[in-house]
């Protein structure tokens, strides 16, 4: 039996939407679930006190950055990431592939793996399917993912499925070299691009290779949203009912309302987070630019709706004051106000999906934002 | 009445040190005390509820900043500094003569005032003991300065005496133009440089004005450590007994110690709170700078013998990841660590007090430290 397990609850008589429970070896998380990113083994600004307070039960960390930087041994030396950080909760790691494809001028890709040099010192270092699970072994989150290539968008139909062919192969060879199966699950990422054949060609392709969990990677990186949705329709039919669904590096409220509505079960972004850190903050009604000079004498909270630490204890005028002020606590509010609402979000979408009134909520979202950017 | 009052609880027999409260109308503070700075309207990185818990009463805020930014009217409109930032406990707000005083390029002092160039877009600005106390009045914090020269280290006799003179003018003219004198006390500040007559002559000259507590200013401004306590033994016996005694940006552990000896109670600094976010931890046992490679493995909290959020629930290693990664967290961690200690010690030193033995703790307190650096 693989450490982490999925259990279909229920499914939306008139959508895809789907009601569940991912259970790994830190706990039970109830899906749909949006996951907030602790890159460096920190969720910035937040202690894991207050994550577990705003409900948040999953969360990601970066393989690439923890590698860098203090390095997956540290890390195993501390007892693992969750005692390492502190974190009781579930952890899922990205294999690094995303960060180091990214680099584009600092890495080689091989069939072997990626040579590419660290932002921090320039170092040359390797990051292959082996590498990428020793290292994810060694962080010893609740769920891996495995080593693929993030196809780059635009890329021709003959480099994406070139570059998807590859992705399978590098899954075969994560399989192998996995070591901790009794306590970490393996999840396979789908690639394929803006095709939709090569789509369905790369789930089926990972499918067969029976993973206990399946992430959508190589979307929200520059195509158009309705050409996200379209894949997303493309690829979900091809996914096993009985495994979670990952939709990888997706956080816009309304992409999360739409991703569920197509059988997504997991989430994740820096979106709450960056932008929080920016001045901006997600809301029911649409984004409120904190910083926005009409807010100096705003006394009222950023959503008069909202039950987080920033609404409840202070005002627009005060977070303005301290993100001009270049205070951290500005930040710290922000970021903690909007996964706050991502993740009240996601837990009114799986009421909404337990009542039976999914596509009602749905509209109802749609209306409050009257318009608003979301 | 005055707003603030303070009551004399007992006096060590064998030194100046005393124990007391100061009851003000945001409540009741047992002396000595150590007040967090909280700049910008926030103590960096560190939330109210924080501060409350970690045992803070009352906290300073700066009046030169926030007249700067955001404003005092705009304080003032969200229902004072207390509200503004959701701050209960007791507030002390310096004058903003200190940080005008800084800039020494950029301002010019007559008996009028300062004129000045704000250091954030050089806008021309002018605080006089008036404008002081017309800001101090509307940021409406418990506690007043006054507006004060802090003469710079060193300085000639002769400018010492003059600015001294000054500055006790410039005190009869802030109690004229202290304007809430129901809920807010304005406390007048000792100067006089390193020269004990002129410290004794300030010392006569304010408290002849009948302030409801004292400071004393220009001190830890560069002179030598055993200067600071001779003129504090200049002073202080120049202080009636049924008033609280500050001392002004003091806030390096031993300097505690040695001030509360002297009969101070009351103390404020950044030191904590800087030193902490550049990785530096104070400790009984002395400094602990965090970010030292030697602590890369060190899997045991900064001070095994503190109970603060950063020791109860985190290692050196991990906050030592934290800073040399830049993570907001790491910051928060040590802020809260500093402070933390020097609330507690201050509460250590009460009990002291209290039990007739503060003399053997301060013999302890550096029998601790065994030569480390406090």
């Amino acid at each position: 039996m693989a450490a982490v397990t999925y259990k279909l609850i229920k499914q939306c008589p008139r959508t895809g939407a789907r009601l569940g429970k991912l259970i790994t070896p830190h706990g039970e998380i109830d899906t749909p679930v949006f996951m907030p990113v602790g890159t460096q083994a920190s969720v910035k600004g937040i202690s894991p006190e207050e994550l577990e307070a705003l409900g948040a039960k999953i969360i990601l960390s970066n393989t690439y950055h923890l590698f860098l930087r203090p390095g997956h041994e540290l890390v195993a030396e501390a007892g693992g990431l969750h005692k390492f950080m502190n974190w009781n909760g579930s952890i899922l790691t990205d294999s690094g592939g995303f960060q180091v494809f990214s680099l584009s001028d600092l890495r080689k890709i091989t069939e072997e793996g990626v040579a590419f040099r660290s932002h921090l010192d320039g170092a040359k270092l390797f990051l292959s399917p082996e590498k990428a699970m020793e290292i994810e072994n060694a962080l010893g989150a609740d769920i891996m993912m495995a080593f693929d290539e993030c196809t780059p968008y635009p890329s021709t139909y003959d480099y994406t499925k070139r570059s998807l062919e590859r992705t399978t192969r590098w899954a075969e060879r994560c399989l192998k070299a996995h070591k901790n199966t009794e306590k970490q699950s393996l999840f396979g990422i789908v690639q394929g691009g803006t095709f939709a054949d090569l789509r369905k060609k790369s789930a089926r392709e990972i499918v067969s290779l029976d993973f206990p969990g399946y992430a959508i990677g190589g979307l929200s990186v520059g195509e158009a949203t309705q050409t996200m949705y379209d894949m997303l329709e493309e690829t979900v039919p091809e996914l096993p009912e009985n495994k979670a669904r990952y939709l990888m590096g997706v956080g816009r409220p309304d992409n999360l309302v739409e991703g569920v509505m197509r059988g997504i079960d997991m989430f994740d972004c820096v979106l709450p987070t960056r932008i929080g850190r920016n001045g901006t903050a997600l809301t029911s009604r649409g984004r409120v630019i904190v910083r926005d000079a009409k807010y100096a004498h705003d006394f009222s909270p950023i959503d008069p709706e909202c039950n987080c630490p920033a609404c409840r204890n202070h005002s627009k005028a005060y977070i303005r004051h301290l993100l001009k002020a270049g205070e951290m606590y500005g930040l710290r509010l922000m970021t903690i106000h909007n996964l706050y609402y991502l993740v009240h979000l996601m837990g009114d979408i799986r009421k909404a999906i337990a009542e039976d009134r999914f596509p009602e909520f749905r509209e109802e979202f749609y209306e409050k934002l009257a318009g608003n950017r979301c």
